[in-house]
Formats: C-alpha cells, sequence, structure tokens
C-alpha cells in the first residue's frame, strides 16, 4: 500500500473541492475570505481523508462522502487559527509559516475562524446532492456534539495550563480536544455509507484509539522534536505548562501507551469489513509524522 | 396590540428553551459553558420574534419553529461576544454589564463565541422534531450564507474605521452587517412553514427594510442618546471612527432615510396574508428601543 500516493490524491481531491464552500475574496470583508484561503493553503486534510476512508470500508466511493469530508477540514482550521491566537495559545508560527493573526490581524483571525466554522456545515448541507436529508441532518447533529466536545477539551487545555499534572484532566484534554473529531469524522463516512450497529462501533473505537495515538505522539513530539521538523518551537507545550501524556506519565510510559493505543487500532482495523491495510497504514503514518 | 406582552412572553418562551442546546458547565471546559450562559442572560430576543412570527404568518403556530428560532438568538450572542473582543470593537460594556471577555477572559470569551455558533447548528438539525429534513436542510444553507454575509459585515465595519466616510462602504455594511439575519430569520419562519413566491419575497422585502432601519436608528441614538439608555458610552462608534449614516449623511438625512425604510417596511407588512398589525408595531418598538 502506497499510502504517501493516497494521502496525495486526497490533499488533491480535497484541495480542489474545498474552494466551492469559502466566500468571495472580493468586496469589503474579502479580507476574511483571504485569511481562510491562507490557512487552508497547507495541511494534510487527515480528517477527510477518515471521512472518504470510512465511506470506503463500508462500500461507497469516497467521491460521495466529499463534501462532508471537506466540512471537517474546514472545521479543523476554524480551531487553529483561533488556537494560535494571543488570548489562548499564542502561537506565532503555524506549520513554519507565520500563523493567521500575524499574517493578518487579529480581527481577521477571529473573524476567518467563524467563517470556517460556518462553512463547514454549508458543506454538510451540501451533502445532500447526494444523501437523504434525514441522514445529513444526523450527521450534523453528531458533528455539532463533537465540535462541542472540542471546544470543551480546548478549554481544558488552556485551563490546565496554571495546574499542576492531573491525569484525569489530561484524559478529558485528549479525548475532547482531539479524539473527538476524529471520532465524528470516521462516524460521519461510515453513517452516510450506511454503517450502523457493531460495525459502525467497530470503526468509532478504532477512530477513538487513532485520535488518542495521535495526541499522545504530538505530545512526544513536543517532547522530543526540533522546530526544524515540527515547524513550531520544540517544547512549547511543556514551557506553557500544558497538559501532556510525557509531562504527567513521563516519556517511557507515554511510549508504552502509544503502543497500546496501536494495538487497540490495529485490532479493531482487522475487524473492519473492508480497507483495514489502509486503516492499519494510518497509524503508521501518525507515529512517524513530524508536523 | 400589545406588544410589550408578546415579546415578555417571547422572551420567556426562547430562554426556557434555549437552554437545551447549551453544554453542561460541569466538567474541565464548563467555564466555556458558563459564559454562554452569562451572555444568554439578557437580550430581547429580537430575532427568534420574528422567526416565530413569520411562520403565524403563514399560519403555522410560533411554537413549531422554536427550535430554529433559538439557533438565530444562539448565533446573535455569539456575534456580540466576538464583536465586543479588544481586537475588534473593544467594547468594556454590553448592554450596561461587563462584556463576556471582561467578566471571563479573551480566551474563554472566544471559545465562547464558536461553542455559540455550533449550538445554533444544533437547535437547526433539532427543527426536524417538527419539520421535514429536507426543510431544515435548505434552511441550515440559507443560515449558512446569511451568517458569512454577516462576518463580511463586520468585516467590513472593523476596515471601515480607517477610512473617510464612504457612502458604498455604509451600505454594505449596514446590509451584510444587519440586516441579513433579520432577513434570513423572516425566511427561515416563512420557509418552514411553506411559504413561497410571491409571498416569500415579501416578507424577505419586509425583513430587509426592518434590518436597514434597525442599523440607522443605532447609528442614530449613538449619535443622539446618553450612556444610561444606550447600556455603553454614547458616541462610541463615531469616536471608533466607524461608518454611520449620520456620519456620511448628516442625522436629517438619516432620520428621513428611516421615514423612508419604515414606510416600505409598512407597505410590505400589508400586503402579508396575516400578522400585518404585528409587524407594523415592530417598526414602532425599534425606533423608540433604547438598548
Amino acid at each position: 500500500m502506497d499510502l504517501q500516493a493516497i494521502l496525495a490524491k486526497n490533499a488533491a481531491v480535497v484541495d480542489s473541492a474545498l474552494q466551492q464552500y469559502l466566500p468571495s475574496p472580493d468586496g469589503p470583508g474579502g479580507h476574511v475570505a483571504e485569511a481562510m484561503r491562507y490557512m487552508l493553503r497547507s495541511g494534510k486534510r487527515l480528517r477527510p481523508l477518515v471521512v472518504r476512508h470510512a465511506a470506503r470500508t463500508f462500500g461507497w466511493e469516497g467521491e460521495r462522502v466529499l463534501p462532508a469530508a471537506c466540512a471537517f477540514e474546514l472545521l479543523h482550521s476554524a480551531t487553529l487559527i483561533h488556537d494560535d491566537l494571543p488570548c489562548i495559545d499564542d502561537s506565532p508560527l503555524r506549520r513554519g509559516q507565520p500563523s493567521c493573526h500575524v499574517r493578518s490581524d487579529e480581527a481577521t483571525a477571529v473573524l476567518a475562524g467563524d467563517a470556517l466554522i460556518v462553512a463547514a456545515y454549508a458543506a454538510l448541507a451540501d451533502q445532500t446532492r447526494v444523501s437523504a436529508a434525514d441522514r445529513v441532518v444526523r450527521v450534523i447533529a453528531e458533528f455539532s456534539q463533537a465540535v462541542q466536545e472540542l471546544i470543551a477539551g480546548e478549554a481544558a487545555d488552556v485551563h490546565g495550563e496554571a495546574l499542576p499534572p492531573d491525569a484525569e484532566l489530561l484524559e478529558f484534554i485528549h479525548l475532547n480536544k482531539t479524539a473527538a473529531l476524529f471520532v465524528a469524522a470516521a462516524r460521519t463516512g461510515a453513517i452516510l455509507a450506511e454503517a450502523a450497529g457493531s460495525q459502525l462501533e467497530t470503526i468509532t473505537a478504532y477512530a477513538r484509539s487513532l485520535g488518542l495515538l495521535f495526541q499522545i505522539t504530538d505530545d512526544i513530539l513536543d517532547a522530543t522534536g526540533d522546530e526544524a521538523s515540527l515547524g513550531k518551537p520544540a517544547g512549547a507545550d511543556a514551557a506553557a505548562g500544558k497538559q501532556t501524556y510525557p509531562g504527567v506519565y513521563g516519556l517511557a510510559e507515554a511510549q508504552r501507551r502509544a503502543d497500546e493505543l496501536r494495538a487497540e487500532a490495529t485490532r479493531a482495523a482487522i475487524d473492519l469489513p473492508a480497507e483495514q491495510e489502509f486503516w492499519i497504514a494510518l497509524l503508521d503514518l501518525l507515529i512517524e509524522r513530524r508536523t
């Protein structure tokens, strides 16, 4: 399996589809639309990849869930813009380039994040080009619930900076801030492709482990990586006093937990009706990623 | 017609229904949920009133569009929180009380605004308890378009602070920042109540005039009111260099345009199939309002 080729093709398809959900850069409010495009110019499109392959797992072509897949990238980009703001994580760099509020200004970044949330819902509504409206509304409701969890996770992440290492708080942050949106992405693709019952549960369990693995790997990279490979200063999370897995449990235990999550996710992947090889390869990618 | 009694009853019904769309204030992210409740503790609930009476105009009880009506208050509250931020309007007061970011902090205010946008969509999705899913998706798509216009209008409003008075820019701001959401509120109630064709056009025209009248009245109040009645410093918009109707055209012309919009809206109201008296009384309320 050539996962890099799959990633490249996914990114090309998603990038092209994203454009239709962005407002026009012309007119007096056009600088917000321009800031949205700036934020979307890069990124691996991992969450749309999960939506599309969840649909494939249940017999649908990924193309058929492309509007919903775009919604996850639009929402993810919104969270990156707002998280980077001075009042939240105060990150001047994102993927090695100026963050949105540095390139534009804070007002534009706040509004561009808002507009990306709204664009995500416009993309979900557009899924009715392919899917029955009642199924789309179900997806919109689940998506909204996941984004509320994400926001609660981000709020806990900021709040946790002032606190001593706390295992319960760390788990809340990892589940909500990161895993919730991966779970929603997998479930969205699966639900649109009419998965139900125990198979829907299996892909939910896979995505939960994947999301937790993603965040623990992020924490490990923050503790062990360098700025050139991370695209942002190494140790920034630890320096900010954030709750991280190595910070609470130490690096060796973080590595052990990552291995355990990878094993759990692999077991779930094997139980899926198709695409097992893809889902297993995706775990390797997350562990080896550098930005 | 006792509009004050209608307003009070509308506010009670909407306030009670809003609660179900807010995340729990418990847990590590609960301070964001608490900030959402703080922002929603007051307000006239004008946009839900418009949604509910638009439905009544076409033969539906207002109760039947209550989820969609809530969505407009949730979204409106999100825009107030983000507009008050230091990087946008830098307003420490809202309705005579500390703004959300002053009462909590900026990070909480950014996230509470985001969460209110998401809660608005959860409320729209919940409208499927009453309405067919395809009609709800249509409403979600129109709502998303209106909110993009609102954001572009707000962006133009901020941008316009550095510019000399500009009639074209002023019109863009008034149409997008204020009128678009009133138009969407009226259309949402009407579409859910199965209005179509020229009757949908008539209520659209009414709401557009209402929205423009609302903003011009706001501009006039900023130029002529006092802090006690406004709930914020008088002349704040003018002092910030904002594009206002009196600033571009003078106070006498602003008053003349307000009278003209009121006459246009009254003509549209008379053409509606029901609730004419309510829609005409609502115009008086907007002109006489003080906060």
